[in-house]
Formats: structure tokens, sequence, C-alpha cells
């Protein structure tokens, strides 16, 4: 019997109609591939947050200024965010990573800093492919690592700037037009909106980046926090570790992912739709469905904290439900 | 201030994009709002388990037969089912009640057994208007009971066979086609379906209902279980109880309440769309908007009790997140 199938007829003889648990059961499933086993464990969780900083603000392109990521840094470190609430809710330990923050690396952040941040794209590359390969590996230095201390590391990313990034590198792997691979982000206005369009669009003109070449890309018009998540994912891959990816900017991760080794996709665990409007586009190019929507918006990892809370609740149902047999229900007529 | 413009303000105080936590935010809006508090607690959560037989049964409009709705009450009573996992996980009190299930009450389970299931309503009233009655009476005390214990209760359900109830009821209330309003429950067949269509035809054709007189059309193509969730709806509204409603059934009560006391729907929490294929529409007429979707049709409370952990991660995000000045973070530019 295929692990697959070993997974459905344990959900089977639980005592409900055959598939009424819908996205829980599928989740589950994605899970137990991913980890080989019928029965797996969920029990050391983490959530790895990549920090950088992005040249393209200086194209007007974010409601936030820059020094809010180094601010953000500290808030995660004294556990004020978002990310830290939940993760202290559902038993995450998050983990702090500066790939490319501006300023030095604060005491109980991991320091993987590529640069102090990438250059404006819209103007000049964002990184050198020697970064490039640099972020990356250091994403995969961290999976390895993960590998042998978690079941399951969620994936956030927190960078002022880098949903430009991520909507370049949606236009560039799809070829889809700036004006719609762009979004309201943290909230910019329609001026902003129309500048970060610009500054996609003039990257593309610039750059002209190659869809087959994943680094090329990542070099021309990505983050060093992208580029960590997308090592991170294909280090995690080679050891069956589920990677739980955010939203919009973490799965932009992924389409470079996909260039390089599109088999590492399938140990993601894509988790909800973004309220930023391309990302229902992203996840049908990268053939991902996500678990559910809560027109979130916020990055960090937020989504994938509640995502893999989600995934413990499965979990706790395909484990802990009766069977009819167990108790005595009769099943279909 | 008024109380939503305090809520507001206070997530808008949280280090975060304005509005990016999505329907988090509306959640928690939501919840105050119906406590009268810009600070609620939420401590002492149950899940009311109403459980009832129908006659319609006969028509042949279920996949399973009618003694599974007796052994699921069993199975409740042994921790078993899904919605126990999910309370146990919770930290939910479940209540079981036995509105009207054929055969006795066993020790454990409230007893408000009205009669011992409902007629064939394809044939003949589903029951009488003192029963009806008697079914919201009886949800109106327990939510009486329930203001005085708890902070938040689901309303769940179990009764084989009152999908086709639920559907009716929309038929009912929207004109809805018997054909639009019927799904495939706990999985019928396509005959079954069918089956289920008819059955819904006839009993609008045989007993008219009235959508303005919410106890005849209970009394006409309800069930106790659907009755006694309207009645308790009706009494938490009273006392400022949330009530987190579960899936097609349980919101199938809602247009019960919405007839007889519409101003009661403000104290409904409504928690997720369930795959049955008629619950948006219900959902539309109710003016309500589910917060997630993951394709469950199992009920019991399951989508109830998930909207309760939702509700309170957004509490705890809502309560324990640092404020931009706390956190020294710059605020939009």
């Amino acid at each position: 019997m295929s692990l697959t199938s070993e997974v459905q007829s344990r959900w089977d003889s639980l005592t409900k109609p055959p598939g009424s648990l819908g996205k829980l059961e599928a989740l589950v499933k994605r899970y137990a591939l991913i980890r080989g086993e019928a029965r797996p464990q969920l029990a050391r969780k983490a959530m790895y947050i990549f920090c950088a900083d992005h040249g393209v603000v200086q194209a007007g392109v974010s409601a936030f200024p820059q020094e809010v990521t180094r601010q953000m840094v500290r808030n995660f470190l004294n556990g004020g965010a978002a990310i830290n609430v939940l993760c202290r809710r559902f038993g995450i330990d998050p983990v702090i990573v500066d790939a490319g923050v501006r300023g030095p690396t604060p005491d109980g952040v991991i320091d993987r800093k590529i640069a102090a941040g990438t250059q404006d794209f819209s103007e000049r590359p964002a990184m050198t492919r020697e970064q490039a390969q640099q972020s990356l590996e250091a994403g995969r230095e961290l999976a390895a690592e993960a590998a042998g201390r978690f079941d399951i590391a969620g994936a956030g990313e927190m960078g002022i700037g880098n949903t430009t990034a991520a909507s370049a590198l949606l236009s560039a792997f799809t070829g889809l037009d700036p004006v719609d691979s762009v979004g309201s982000g943290t909230g910019v206005g329609s001026a902003g909106l129309t500048r970060k369009a610009e500054a996609v669009r003039r990257a593309l003109t610039l750059h002209h980046p190659d869809p087959a070449d994943g680094i090329g890309v990542l070099a021309a018009i990505g983050g060093f926090e992208i580029g960590a998540i997308a090592g991170f994912v294909l280090g995690a891959a080679e050891r069956r570790l589920p990677v739980v990816l955010d939203g919009f900017i973490s799965s932009s991760a992924a389409l470079i992912v996909k260039a390089i080794e599109p088999a590492a996709i399938d140990s993601v665990i894509f988790s909800h739709r973004s309220a930023e409007q391309a990302h229902s586009r992203m996840l049908a190019y990268l053939n991902a469905d996500a678990y559910y929507s809560l027109d979130m918006r916020l990055g960090e990892g937020t989504g994938s904290a509640l995502t893999i809370n989600l995934l413990e609740s499965a979990l706790a149902l395909y484990d802990g439900m009766a069977t009819f047999e167990e108790a005595g229900v009769s099943g279909r007529e």
C-alpha cells in the first residue's frame, strides 16, 4: 500500500463521513508524505525569520521607512512582534536570522549577513552572483542544522521593500505585467503602487533576467532573505524537513527553488493565501494550493505559525479520533 | 469614542501595518462588540452539541443509517469523536444535549428530548407548533445557564438526515430551488441527492411554510436540534454571550432566529464556510461572512471549535503585541 493510501485509509477508518475534514486531511497527508511516515509525530517546531534590507526602497516603494527592518529585528528579540506572540502560544521556537540588515547584528540574532542591504535593483543588480550563492548557502546550512533539531520549520521574513522584490520575481518568472504583480504591501497608496510597478518594469528592462537561471534572477532582482529562504527550502528538502512558507514574499523564494531544483517544492507546505493581490497568481504558477485565507498580509511567518497550529490540530484528530470499529458506529449504507 | 473605534485604535497601535491581520482583526472586533468591552477576556469556553433524529431519513436522503445519531452520542460521551479531540486540545468544555434522539438518553447527556425524532416532513409536519416552541425554549434555558458559566459558546449538532432539514429551511426562507439548496451532506450519491431535492420539494408544496412565521417554518420542516440552537442564540443574545455557529446545519438555525428576532444575529460569530454547496447562499442571506474555508463538512461543532481557537490566537495578538511606542518602531511615513 502506498503511503498516500495508508494515510487515507487511516482517515477513512475514523468516525466521520469520508473526506469531511477537507483540507485538514490534505494537510496531514502532505506532512506525512514529506516525513515519509504514515503516522508522523510533530513535537519540535521552529520559525526561522529571515531579515534583510532592500536598496529598492530608494524608489519610494514602501509605506514605512527603511530603519523599520532593524527596529523590527529588535522587536523580535524583545518578543513584542506578532510572530513572537504566535510562537509563544503554539510552542514554536523563533530563530531570527540577519541575512542582510543594515547596521550591526544584535546578540541573539544569527549572523548570516551577506551585505548591508541589497542595491536598488531598479538601477543596478540587487547583488552579485557570488552574493546570491552565499545567501542560498546560508539558508542551506541553517536547514541542515534545523533538520537535526526540529520536526518542522516555518519560514517567515522581515524586510522593508521586499514585496517589491517578490513582485519583480513573480514578473520575471511568469511574464506577468508589473501592474498585476505589485500590490499594496505594508499599505502603500496609489502613487506608491505606481512607483512599485515602474521600479519593477525598469528592473526587468535593465536586467532581462533569464527564468531558467534561478541564481541569476535572484542576483538581479531578489533579496538576501529571499535567497536564504530558497536555500533553506533546498537544504530542508534533502533532509525531509517540512518547510511551511508564509505569504507572498516567502512564497517568492519558492520561485527560485523551482528554477534551481523543482522537486524540492514537494517539501514545502504552503500556508495561507495572503491579501497581497498577486499571491494567487504566484501560488498557481507554483502549482500550490493555500489552506485558507484570512486576508492577512503581515509576513514575519504569521501565516506559517497559524498553519503549523492547524496541522497540529489536524494531527490530533488523525491520531486521537476513534475508529468506526472502536466506537461501535455503523458505516455508510 | 465608539467601541469599534476603540478596538481599531488598539489594533492600529500595534507593531504591524494597519489592517494587516485581516480577518483576525475583524474577529476580535466582533467578539468585543458582542461582549460590550474593548478589551474582553476569553477564558471559559463551551461547545454545545445538540443532537436529534429526523423522520425524513425514511425518504432515503442520508448515506448513513439513522442509528448513527445515537451511536455518535455515545461516541461523544466516550470522547472519541472529532469534536472531543478539538475540545480537549483547545480547553473547551463539551456539553452534549439530547433534543430528540431516538432511544433513551444516556447518563452524562443533558436530557431536553422533545420527542424520539421528528416526523418525515416530506409527508407531514416535522413537529407540532408546541414542540417547535419547546425546542426553542430548551435552547433559551440552556443559554441562560451558559451565560453564567462561559465567556463563549460554540453550537454544533449531530443528527442523521439534518442536512435535508437545513436545505429545506434555506429554500423556505429564500425561495431557492431545492436542486440548489441540497448538497452531498455526509456523502450521499447522485441518486440520494435527487431524493433529497425531491423530499424538500414535496415538503415545500405540502406545507407552504410562511417565511414570516419562524416558529411555523421550524414546525413544518425543521428539527429539534435546529430549534434548540435557534433558541440558544436567542437566549445568548439577551445576555451578551457570543455563540459561534458551526457549518450548514447550525447556520440554518440562524434563519429561524432571523425570522423571530433579527437583532439576535448580531450575537452570532459565524465560523467557516462549509463544503456543503449551499452554505455560501445561506451565509449571504444572513448577511454573514465566514472567516475561512477548509472544505470541512463534518458538523458536531468542529468548525466552531477551530474558530474559537482562532479567536484566542487573535486575542493573544491583540493583547500581547508591542505598540509602536513600546517597541520604538517608526510608523508610516
